[in-house]
């Protein structure tokens, strides 16, 4: 055979599961959210295969495949084996698309969309190679990993030279880390406990299966009203018991001195950070919240929509904690960007997950950074959340409040083809 | 008939105009735009009518359809009269979906979505009450326009008092200016010569043209070659004659630092102001251009994506004109957030159009301001682009290099059925 191996046309899948139904994931902004995935089969004409997906919470799923389906025109029929050698090249050309990048650019479903692509392009080629996407990235030369990232917009705070410095140090150890993470693993905080929607009796009980289980860290939801958070957050405290923090998250319910009024009301529990204080666009807002609420710690990022609001939350001294998504911009290529500026303002990285499937894919990262780019294991956790793993062909591995490392080759992206056909969507 | 009127289902139609056979619309980041519709009919029980739409540039146009149905569950069979008379209330219901809301938020093609539902009830609340949706806002009392405002991530900078205060202000001279703008309309300025893909000689004609109908403005992309630059800036200049400013527009194609050398090459010409030299998304870095090539003046929001940004773009000094874009936000009631921030910094409004229909739409939104917001109709000057009006029912009259304020009820959003029947895309 001496065909060259080219891209099929794309397979998407709109999957829901009904989680409403149970108030799983409940808080502030999503009083009843459906975790649903807009999911990507990628094939080769040599049965090759890759799988990624933009998490959603339920309506809009559909617009989310339909932004993917758009890209299958620039993707279908390329070389496989040249376009696996530049992925960072790759996520460009789709997110630079002159006409699909009106809908952005670089942000929103359409950016989502090139994500899911590129994201099941890297689960691809680790598959290929057979090992999983972060031992894959972190065993690349700092050369080639600077060479995925787009500095166009970067630069001035992140040059290509001081990534390659950052990236040139954490070689030193990166074996001995590896070994670590292959040994213990790294840290997880547990978010299953702190839904809004839950009664009292539920989240003293799950905040103490938290601490039993070994997670040093829990979070809760904040945001629907004063005096319940206050009951609430005191509840958990005493439920944890004095070794376990307790983050709290409002996903974006206040304005920027609501936030400050209300994070007065709870600092008293001596919270280990506020997540999601106001809006994810808002940079200086969140920096007027960090200074008025410290020493509680400000966090966000899971609707940080691309690495130019990454390098301006972190250079201008927006945030504590940066909060990765997976799926949220435009794939691998850009998460690297967002860790390496991370790295550059030596703010420790602690991804968002939870939903469907963002736990597994996120971890790879995690792990990524913990050996190859900030090089520290330390002040960092990744979230968890308890629900729909088993729908996940390579489920996370949790174990005394951290995650394993993921042996399988791939991204673990890939859902169960029995889940698949359970539960898709097929309209109102 | 005692039935209560409820809007009906959606009629949503994508229509697309292959302008790229013509170049006409060709920048440094969008070679061949075919300029598109996603266009919205709204239907009441009662026979009413409003149109509304987003502006795409061609592909990608179905997925901005999609965005648009997706809030078809949320709108249909409401009361219609209780509708229109709190359309803040409505926009907000929309974007802050807590199930679509995840697909931005507040961004990219689900709040593009919010604008062509939001403003195609504008246009059929103005067509109800016979009058242009600039005259309806514009002899709206205070109270009512600041209740239209979403101030929940923007007062820490502007407050509802201020608001308020602003409004006022205005009421003093409305008459006056209502007046005026009857007689002599508002200013605009040209974009129609500066396109990349024309040659010099047809930049020079169009100049001259621009120039000789009354324009005082002209304004040409840049951003492919700095040794074209130059020389297009120069043939333009000379062609244009002393009296009309040339603006130049980049198009996002530049980092920060890139930028500021290129403008350092085009400095000699004293360009009116530089148009999106980075990316949309980041504030420091406008600022910093900024301060580096005073006195030329940064423009930039035909991508700013919602009223969060404008206020951060506004409150720390990064733009000294916005532009302000009719589709790109969540229609109206955001617009009227984004003017009050303009005002209160005194940055002019120039706002953005082109494509197809932008120039009827916020023809609307720029009158208000004059009247009703700014009051100051001396310092601001609206885009032209002389394609495709002729699909437009109620297209924009051009005189003397100035808008003419349109008299016909609405918001001059439709397009013409048979430009629909021509213009539909039936997929590739």
């Amino acid at each position: 055979m001496t065909t060259v191996e080219r891209f099929l046309g794309f397979e998407v899948t709109d999957i829901r599961f009904p989680t409403s139904r149970w108030l799983d994931g409940s808080d502030a902004m999503n009083p009843e959210p459906d975790y649903s995935a807009a999911y990507l089969t990628l094939r080769t004409s040599r049965g090759a295969v890759g799988y990624g997906f933009t998490f959603t919470v339920g309506r809009g799923n559909d617009v989310q495949a339909a932004a993917i389906r758009a890209f299958e025109p620039l993707v279908q029929g390329l070389e496989v084996e040249a376009t696996l050698a530049d992925l960072g090249g790759m996520a460009r050309r789709l997110y630079e698309d002159a006409q699909l990048r009106w809908l952005g650019p670089m942000k929103g479903a359409i950016h989502m969309a090139v994500g899911a692509i590129t994201n099941a392009m890297w689960d691809m080629r680790a598959r290929r190679v057979g090992v999983p996407v972060w031992r894959l990235l972190s065993e690349l030369p700092p050369a080639e990993l600077v060479s995925l990232v787009d500095f166009r917009y970067l630069d001035d705070v992140l040059t290509r030279e001081e990534a390659l410095d950052i990236l040139t140090a954490a070689e030193a150890g990166r074996a001995e880390r590896t070994a670590a993470v292959l040994g213990d693993g790294i840290a997880a905080y547990t978010s299953s406990p702190g839904w809004l929607g839950y009664d009292d009796d539920k989240l003293v009980r799950l905040c103490r299966e938290a601490a039993s289980d070994g997670f040093r860290q829990v979070k809760l939801k904040v945001g629907g009203s004063i005096e319940e958070d206050v009951r609430r957050v005191a509840l958990a405290t005493k439920a944890v018991g004095p070794d376990v923090h307790i983050a709290l998250d409002a996903n974006q319910r206040w304005g920027v001195g609501e936030a400050i009024a209300w994070m007065r009301e709870l600092a008293s529990f001596e919270p280990y950070w506020i997540e999601e204080p106001t809006s994810p666009d808002d940079i200086f807002g969140h920096r007027a919240i960090r200074e008025a609420v410290a020493p509680i710690r400000v966090a966000t990022g899971e609707h940080m929509h691309n690495a130019v609001m990454a390098k301006q939350f972190l250079r201008h001294g927006a945030i504590d904690v940066l909060q990765i998504d997976a799926c949220r911009v435009s794939g691998v290529s850009e998460n690297i960007a967002m860790l390496l500026l991370a790295a550059k303002f030596n703010v420790p990285v602690c991804p968002h997950a939870g939903g469907v499937g963002l736990c597994e894919l996120v971890q790879h990262l995690a792990i990524f950074d913990v050996i190859a780019v900030s090089g520290r294991p330390d002040n960092r956790a990744v979230e968890y959340v308890s629900h729909l793993h088993e729908h996940m062909a390579d489920p996370v591995t949790i174990g005394g409040g951290r995650y394993r490392a993921p042996s399988a080759p791939g991204f673990s992206a890939e859902i169960l083809p029995s889940s698949i056909e359970q539960f898709a969507f097929v309209g109102h």
